[in-house]
């Protein structure tokens, strides 16, 4: 049997090590080259795949693919397509193994969340039907740090480590201004669903009066009173309040405090942004005088202050899906298993791809503290380990050097295109 | 002539970098004991000065010290208060000099931007007609780069790579999800009067395509139609846009963009923010996909990204004032002189007080492009030495370790109070 061809493909929102991720695939593949052959990525994540516009990562130099790890986003591009069920859009997996046979792709490696996995899933279940068995399987990735069966996400300890990094610093600034000038911080932070994010800000308070102060998790529904009452005793305390707000804060009726009423100069509802909603409450209300930050994708971009646990994760759970596709093992997702806390220590493992589809991992209650205002030392145990380490990218001219790839595109080999419904 | 002792105070909004200042002041101070007495820092800035709240920074230890070169924020507190001229409030100087006499201080170092080396120069003249000369010298730090007679202001280097480096991360991030998702990026920076900070984001930009593709500079007034067109065209040529948008950014008859129009849930205008105002405009006129990020000050407090020139130049601008002092020089700044740009090579000098107080420099126009929405090579030969370097803070456990000093008090001596009118 001629050996096969892998293909591989970044999914949904990237993070600063995804392409760590990519690095470890890629380079174990290359060690492997008597049982695997090239590795193709999809232009795009899954879309490149459907139109076959597939990129021969064998054109890019040992240096180039090394250079990945320490590089933010996502290098072959990424996208935001979720396959449809097999009932409701058979066609586009019938497609997939179209192309994968046309290119003799023997491997599907996805990198992504839940729905990726769960695409991952699909994709292995009807290669077989249709009679051409592909081995598949899922390499993690979220910085919402919600997939089951792994201790953690991939993404989600460099996003922790700038949350945490920056809150303590930017209150440091607020320290040194509140006698006379700006009281309140006021950080928003990413994380609709789940808190993980947040939580990771309460890392900084390492000691009683540490910035943060307050988190407001979407796991705790928003209570005015309480909230304001807490801002106004922390001023008193410490001179100043630090608090980090999740996106998906909502008010006890469901809304989101982001929607809560902005209004943009033409009229329309929601410029976005809880930090400024809860700023401008703290002002009308309390009369600080305030500051706020939204820190959007600065923070899961940001490899400059990427955690070292991250990015050898990352590149470990890439490079054991290549492993395991070659020992054999299919419709598995690669994880990371936590054997020890102190010191910390993890290996990578394995969860059936049937079991992580569709399971979102939420923020267990024990995490946050019974005023729902902090973390818990439980989480601090959890979180702690996640961010340790520094693993700087190289610098020149003061700037980060990150790579951009050529991507030069495999030959098309099917006649027939494929129209993508966005 | 028994040896006098030294005054040391924090101004205006703090930097990454005003305590590598204080660090070189002490440091310095320490080292001639002989003809240097204490160094008594001023809690909350001027503010400990005029109430007696003075910190005795013998009580620290060197390591305490050694550290204040790489904690950000001002250690000893600052503050936003501006002495008014000898004629309006002659009260505040005498008090001054009171306090200053009381505890034997014939040195005085301010730090600070334009309205602090005003008081400095004020408290030189003053000083001397009230028969208790001390020596004055300025330490020049602000975060807008917006001093005369200093090639550049040390806190400004670290802002510009904090912005450079996250522009070019969060870009990275964007290109690769632009084909089904966001396609246009904004971030704000500081930079109310001056588009210095928002400049440095152009660093980024180091080849052609490279992101910011747009930056929006307060001294160019903001034309909607050709801003329009011109991320329009970004999008079709590298199927994203990034954007640095400067807080200061006005439209055509002087309004701030960040002041358009918003309104928050209880009708306030303002809810601050030019990046969610100029993201919405794209999105309505556009329908591009957008994020926006404001930095706030997390981009004057990232400590974890700052500019080794920067660093050694706030460091040494702080030695350099003890050094001068105790040369016999009075009323002076001391000044970063650039000697060459290739290699980057510069030394400290000094200006004169009098000629420093109430100017203010601004960015040349020969900086900005035709166009308005870039940088020229002027201004990146200018720009590019004072990002270079890094100057990592120590890490534990995953977080900087920033010091926290004990600011013990020197015990007061005049039995007067004084009310600080703010």
């Amino acid at each position: 049997m001629p050996k096969k061809n892998a293909f591989y493909a970044q999914s949904g929102g990237v993070t600063a090590v995804i392409n760590a991720s990519a690095c470890g695939v890629i380079e174990t593949a290359r060690k492997h080259k008597d049982k695997m052959g090239k590795v193709y990525a999809g232009r795009d994540g899954i879309i490149g795949a459907l139109t076959e516009e597939l990129i021969d990562t064998s054109k890019e130099s040992a240096r180039a693919i090394a250079a990945l790890r320490h590089t933010p986003g996502g290098a072959f591009g990424s996208c935001r397509y979720k396959l449809k069920g097999l009932d409701e859009n058979r066609a586009e997996y019938e497609r997939l193994i179209d192309v994968f046979k046309a290119h003799n792709i023997g491997y599907f490696f996805y990198n992504g969340g839940g729905d990726s996995q769960d695409t991952t899933h699909k994709v292995s279940q009807i290669s077989k039907e249709l009679g051409y068995p592909i081995t598949c399987i899922g390499i993690p990735k979220t910085v919402d740090n919600d997939l089951p069966l792994t201790d953690n996400c991939p993404g989600f300890g460099s996003v922790a480590k700038y949350v945490a990094v920056s809150i303590r610093e930017a209150s440091f600034d607020v320290a040194s201004m509140c006698k006379s000038s700006t009281k309140v911080f006021v950080m928003e932070v990413m994380g609709r669903h789940a808190g993980w994010i947040a939580a990771a800000g309460g890392l900084a308070a390492e000691n009683k009066g540490d910035a943060p102060h307050i988190i407001l998790f979407p796991e705790v529904r928003f209570n005015q009173t309480r909230f304001l009452s807490k801002v106004k005793e922390c001023v008193k305390k410490y001179g100043y309040c630090a608090i980090v707000v999740s996106e998906g804060v909502r008010h006890s009726k469901g809304q989101f405090l982001a929607e809560s009423g902005t209004k943009d100069a033409f009229g329309h509802a929601q410029l976005g942004g809880a930090a400024p909603v809860v700023a401008e409450l703290i002002k009308s209300k309390l009369g600080y005088k305030y500051h706020w930050a939204v820190a959007d994708y600065l923070q899961r971009a940001a490899r400059h202050i990427a955690s070292k646990s991250d990015v050898d994760q990352a590149y470990a759970v890439g490079k054991a899906a290549v492993e395991f596709a070659l020992a054999g093992k299919n419709a598995v997702m690669t994880t990371i298993v936590r054997t020890s806390n102190t010191p910390y220590r993890w290996k990578v493992g394995e969860a059936k791809l049937s079991r992580v589809a569709n399971v979102e991992k939420m923020m267990p209650a024990s995490f946050i503290t019974k005023d729902g205002f902090g973390i818990t030392p439980r989480c601090r145990t959890y979180l702690a380990p996640l961010i340790k380490g520094e693993d700087y990218p190289p610098y020149k001219n003061g700037l980060p050097q990150y790579v951009q790839l050529k991507k030069i595109a495999v030959k098309k080999r099917l006649d027939a295109g494929f129209n993508i419904k966005q």
